[in-house]
């Protein structure tokens, strides 16, 4: 947004909010600001490809730290392979797969030259015999890995889990929602039978869904995906999805059970304890930094980001207020030794991180820095709260004006649960939010009313998830699209209740859920 | 190598080991079949790319650990820029530097489209306006990220840290050492002055060598690269080199400092606090998955690899030895208790980690499996033992068929101090290595003769570090080349003793360490 722009939304908006426009104002814009204003992410000048700041990055690390605990407990083990994928590997996945996605890096030559006007040109000379693609995903060379692994079936199960970066090559990006460079993991498994891969594909679903709700604060629905929502190659897709404050869903993560598909194009084949050569089952799932838009999505307010604090960099700023280097002298020992006090104690498996901003810069500036950065709690501490043994500090999930004065001693007792209470907040909001605009719905009229905008001043705002009993018929799905409709999932979890389809009149087996989603 | 020419090896070779060639018998070999018997790595079917499988990845993973703590300790945040650079900010770079390294993958195109035969083809249509390179290393797409970043004085210095994937087209390559695409870590930082960037550059050449020796048990010299061993659009290079087995050295972290060039080059610029427009001087500095590569050239040995306990993914292996269920039934809780006593102690930093190998395996296949993984310590227990309270243990550092007995109480007690014994003993036998192989050396003739093979059933032994007294000639420098000897390193700590070059016999302040380098 230009200055300009900015500037007119700031002098309309009362009150004056962190973040300009509000999310009611214009919901995208709202989160750019917001992950400029928290100082997240930027565009970088490679197309679609985003530079992910320190602040952003560390909620990644955050992620990644208690992903991979999760990964590990459940009997994975991290590799890593090759970020290119030859062509041909490609060609034998497409052989199989009609949705085969073909936008992509491609690597055609590996040498630049001098050029005539002093720059730099490819070498005509140092073309590839085979063209290279960037992994967009990497079952064929995990595969064609796994197919020299596996002999016997004491081979199996085999576990792997990869930390990378992949490039699909996106035309509208949006920072961290859809890049064209992204970061993710990927798991890889491999099972002696179908049984045991379709668990372990729920087990992963389970470890997402745990992670969203108990470590993001993000409530998700677990579900399997329509044939036409699924993983290109899948015997079924599941997945985890969100409902954002604009009330469009976004898919949060994803477990595929790929059956023997991958096995066949790769060759994974193993001797069976009764001696007989057969194909391994095989799955994968992942997630990615699109997390962090899920986070931003689901918490932040109209001031700016909100963190959950099991994820937050930072639990607590200090923010010492002194005139002159008498007051400073007062101030700080005071900060210090809190600080102390609290790092001394753990929340969510990390030690209590503490950050004290003794930057030369107004109260004010410095306070709202924070806010929009998310951080849970921000204490405040002058030369007459040391005179005093107070703070003053204020809950990132309440207002920023409302302030709460305490002792030094009672806040770094309380800071534990603090923390835990604010985790608890953002969680229950998010949950509430959904569940106000979660509806079952019986017709496609109310259907269709339900994602239509009633009030023009909010146009973003789409219904939200409807529970509709429908019959599973591709043809009803594509008439979703025309209203820029998808079934989000069909849920694990359901109530039995039979029906008939809204479009077809068949009769359905329980009901999914449609939405608009990114 | 194939199955005859290992067979004939192991013929050969008494008494037998467990890896085979020895190292005096053909140490590149050696090296490759150490990475295979531990299972770390293997070739990729993609040209000179490899794949990290989880017991080296789980090494790099704890080197990762160690080094991400040291360097936020030092104030460094980690952040994450674009896999691509686009061709042009090569070439803002290639004006300044001479040496531009222009082998390199090179994306030309986005898209495949279904070919006539079925395949897949690169679609014409689709080629990118500007080419784009897969990062080699990222001074000019992290230098334009600066600029935008630093305004003032006050946004300095800038400390940011990228753990990366990183491509350079290599025509010759070998796990770990030298492969097209390897993992880094590369910091990039601005400074005000150059006296703070100069700072930065050392300090974190300490880190490194800190990092080496105490973490990796890798003893290093730390000096200055001579002006044709820099790297290029640096104004110093400093790196870390360790002696090998082989008695050839290698680079094992490098720190640059830059100057003003790249702040030139990309226009990192900021306001003094005397209100003037500056550029800013910068550094970059790095260490890769080659460390993994220096890690088993330098400790390991003729029955596999053998791993400080500082960087081991598993401390110590439990192998429990039963006949039945009976048996069986004795022994695994004895085990599960010692097990549960070790992971209750802490060594490094982490947990003692222990695996309880139940396999069902012949015990000597298990042993061995560990000690070619190099395991730290491995101890037995049967019924008999249980029955004694004891407990038999053999040290990684020790003859694999050395073993103590000693109690599961004592055993408990000590294991944080057999470690740190082990640890330490790995350190000093590579000091004594290196000691034992380096030499003052006064004349070219002495010179050549230190590098020449005195066995013929050694031909792999390279004289060692010569300390020789040189004055900075490029000249003599390429006629060193010609003998593969390279100046490795003007080092840091000298005696002040100063000389007359054995080429030129022109004055020299100091010695040089001249060696055959990886």
């Amino acid at each position: 947004m230009s200055q300009g722009k900015q500037q007119q939304h700031q002098q309309k908006v009362k009150p004056q909010t962190g973040i300009s426009p509000t999310r009611a104002e214009d919901y995208p814009e709202w989160y750019q600001q917001v992950v400029r204003a928290a100082d997240m992410a930027e565009n970088s000048p490679v197309r679609g490809c985003m530079i992910i700041k320190p602040w952003g990055y560390a909620l990644w690390e955050n992620m990644q730290r208690v992903l991979d605990r999760m990964f590990k407990v459940t009997g994975h083990k991290n590799a890593y392979f090759p970020l290119f994928i030859p062509k041909s590997f490609l060609e034998r996945e497409a052989k199989h797969v009609e949705g085969f996605a073909k936008e992509c890096a491609i690597v055609t030559h590996h040498r630049l030259i001098a050029g005539p006007d002093g720059g730099l040109v490819v070498d005509p000379t140092a073309e590839l015999d085979e063209p290279l693609v960037v992994r967009p995903t990497s079952e064929t060379i995990i595969g064609e890995a796994f197919a020299g692994w596996v002999k016997s079936y004491r081979d199996l199960p085999l576990l792997i889990n990869q930390w990378a970066n992949v490039v699909r090559w996106e035309l509208r990006t949006r920072l961290f929602l859809r890049t064209t460079e992204f970061l993710w993991q990927e798991g890889h498994t491999a099972h002696a039978t179908e049984a045991e891969a379709v668990e372990e594909t729920l087990k992963m679903l389970d470890v997402y869904a745990d992670f969203s709700e108990n470590t993001m604060a993000v409530p998700v629905l677990k579900g399997r995906k329509t044939e036409a929502e699924r993983f290109p190659g899948a015997v079924e897709t599941y997945s985890i999805e969100a409902m954002m404050q604009d009330r469009k869903a976004l898919q949060a993560g994803t477990s595929h059970f790929l059956g023997q598909n991958f096995a066949h194009a790769c060759g994974i084949k193993f001797q069976s304890k009764e001696e007989q050569e057969e194909f391994a089952w095989t799955t994968s799932w992942g997630v990615s930094t699109r997390l962090v838009g899920a986070l931003i999505m689901t918490h932040a307010d109209d001031d700016g980001m909100v963190l959950p604090p099991k994820l937050a960099p930072t639990h607590v700023v200090i923010l010492p207020i002194f005139r002159d280097d008498e007051t400073r002298a007062k101030v700080l020992p005071f900060v210090e030794k809190l600080a102390a006090e609290l790092r001394a104690q753990r929340y969510g498996g990390r030690e209590v991180e503490v950050e004290i901003d003794g930057r030369d810069l107004r109260g004010g500036e410095k306070n709202w820095g924070w806010v929009k950065k998310g951080v849970p709690l921000r204490v405040e501490v002058g030369p007459r709260d040391v005179e005093a043994g107070t703070v003053i500090y204020g809950r990132r999930d309440e207002p920023v004006k409302d302030k709460h004065s305490v002792t030094a001693v009672e806040f770094a007792e309380q800071v534990v649960s603090l923390l835990a209470g604010i985790q608890e907040t953002l969680f229950a909001r998010a949950l509430k939010h959904r569940e106000d605009h979660s509806r079952r719905i019986d017709s496609w009229d109310e259907l269709l009313a339900y994602f239509t905008p009633t009030n023009s001043s909010s146009p973003e705002a789409h219904g939200g998830f409807a529970w509709v009993h429908w019959a599973g018929d591709p043809a009803a799905e594509e008439q979703l699209k025309e209203h820029k409709l998808t079934v989000r999932c069909i849920p694990m979890e359901h109530d039995g209740e039979t029906g008939t389809c809204i479009v077809t009149g068949k009769p359905s087996p329980q009901r999914v859920v449609i939405a608009k989603a990114y």
